[in-house]
């Protein structure tokens, strides 16, 4: 096994709290379309609109509230009030600015390594959103860059770390994603450690169809890094 | 005078058509707007929305769509329709995908500027946007790299600059911006050249309160770029 010289780290639910967040606008988004007196599955529609958009949209609170608006506008069959509408929009950008939250032990981890290690962030998503939580996280101190993808698929990492100047065996990502912290970086070369967040979105737990049991390792919290980090060292 | 290594261009309507499209999209707002009787001064309205959404959602295309709607609904006291409003959105994900359409000389004069300097294209906005139209545009050949920043302002054009490893006396940003790609890289010691366009939003055309008259050079067409860099090539 070669020495790993670079740690990658997804940001949201990895670093700090974001579907969270999410989470709780979708609830209020729910009771909303409720009041208009809407029987369907409101969850699941908001959802598929999501999907949909991403190839259109991309990723990120603006896209999710533009998703909203469109669901508002066919769960309610074009009965949503423009006041409502406008509701929306509001959540959204209370969404872009929620609070930052570390999860537990991140400080303590990232400042151990950072001497031992590189540190990315590599996340996706809205550019803006992200930087802006990134500076806000405090972390810029124990991480040489971070790099805000629009997909995380094997080939945005394979050149994001041509770009880093990584060597993929060299290279070890860490997210909550299975979807797009695990598998498209084991595909690659790389080495993954999937730490998984009780809330995560559905669509980072979607990606059925391949057998990927104990292709890779999983830690209950990012304290647990620095010892696996020891053992797999050879 | 410094010897110019690397060459940085702005995109929207410096290398393709951008405002021109968004021209067309407010040209419709405006009419359905008018066709609910409104009065008001919707471009007007339309424009301070914008500008008050920018610290809050960031430049680009859906920051752009998440306006007009605020706008719709202010405009109209409320009662624009929420058919009305999803026509907004679909708009928005026409911009998302409009033709990329180079401007005049764009191809020949980065073919030839190639073998002479680093090209960079440094634009701002919706990430996901820019890096699609860049990938459409075919321009990815003769570029170093695309650097999509949050804001164009001094501190991150010096950040830019450090990351790319230049420094700033060698080198020379392009664009139809002098907000955006002149003032600022003038203040941090590199040079610029303005290269205006005939539709510019009117956001990258306020900066008043500065006279800088006759501090950087004008050029009518890209075409005319690499005569200038020799005029100057001391």
């Amino acid at each position: 096994m070669n020495t790993i010289s670079s740690i990658g780290f997804d940001a949201d639910d990895t670093l700090w709290e974001s579907e969270v967040f999410f989470s709780q606008v979708e609830k209020k988004f729910t009771q909303l379309i409720k009041s208009y007196g809407v029987e369907a599955e409101i969850g699941k529609e908001l959802y598929e609109t999501e999907k949909r958009n991403l190839s259109k949209l991309g990723y990120g609170v603006k896209s999710f509230t533009l998703s909203m608006i469109e669901s508002a506008h066919h769960l309610t069959q074009g009965n949503i009030g423009s006041g409502d509408t406008e509701k929306i929009i509001q959540w959204g950008k209370e969404l872009l600015h929620h609070p930052v939250n570390l999860l537990p032990g991140v400080v303590d981890v990232l400042s151990y390594l950072q001497s031992h290690f590189a540190i990315y962030v590599i996340t996706k998503g809205d550019a803006f959103h992200q930087q802006q939580k990134f500076l806000d996280s405090g972390l810029a101190t124990y991480v040489t860059d971070i790099e805000i993808l629009l997909e995380k698929d094997s080939n945005t990492y394979r050149a994001t770390l041509t770009k880093m100047g990584v060597a993929p065996e060299e290279f070890l990502m860490v997210g909550n994603s299975v979807r797009s912290d695990i598998l498209p970086v084991i595909e690659i070369g790389s080495q993954a450690v999937h730490i998984p967040h009780e809330t995560t979105w559905q669509y980072e737990t979607e990606h059925t169809g391949r057998n990927d049991e104990n292709n890779y390792p999983i830690l209950e919290s990012i304290r647990e890094l620095p010892d696996f980090l020891s053992s797999i060292d050879s």
